[in-house]
């Protein structure tokens, strides 16, 4: 029987797989028509407009550590450790998804920008 | 009946609602012997060390908004934005708990530094 708990664990953890290994479309399958996405660093309320540096992003990524996964019949968090092999070293992160029938609207990536300010300042990089 | 899930969320609600009435006492008392904080700024594995500035941090809160809560047999997440009458204005946080045998163990908070980084610069205070 699927809950729908294990509904929206099977449309996160499908997201959460394809963005990881840069598989765009099948990421963008689990989001809602209306989405929006806030990081530090980016607001985008397109599909696909957060993923646009994601290769990027997995190239700098050694290793993905879960540390919780939590999931109800519309929210689900994510917590990991991101290890990059950048001087960031271990990036502590929190991910909260909210789902509509059975798809991702909203995605809320919360980790401590900080280092990574410090990191473009150095490279004359503007972040804000 | 108590659910490993509600026996969860009746020791983080404690917790939660403790510590932002600054009452340290009943907040330290859903804490194990063995504990361990992490926040960006603060690492402490005293059951109270973290609580030390509570006082100072609730005097800055308007008004706590959460945005979802969820709960496991071990872990709980806390989504919510503090917002806080600091330049800074809101701060969207993610708290992840570990439980054993009904007490907290660890609590890892997650939030962008950033903007305090530049308050704190700006009032020539250390704080990496």
């Amino acid at each position: 029987m699927t809950t729908p708990e294990s509904a929206t664990r099977q449309t996160v953890q499908a997201y959460h797989q394809a963005r990881f290994r840069g598989d765009i479309a099948t990421a963008a399958q689990q989001l809602a028509d209306r989405f929006a996405f806030r990081s530090p660093f980016i607001e985008s309320d397109s599909p696909t407009g957060h993923l646009a540096g994601i290769e990027q992003l997995v190239q700098i990524i050694d290793r993905i550590e879960m540390i919780s996964d939590l999931y109800s019949g519309t929210d689900a968090v994510l917590i990991y450790n991101l290890h990059t092999s950048t001087p960031v070293g271990v990036q502590r992160t929190a991910e909260h998804f909210r789902l509509h029938e059975g798809r991702i609207t909203t995605i809320n990536l919360i980790f401590d920008a900080s280092p990574w300010q410090t990191i473009m300042a150095g490279a004359g990089l503007q972040t804000l």
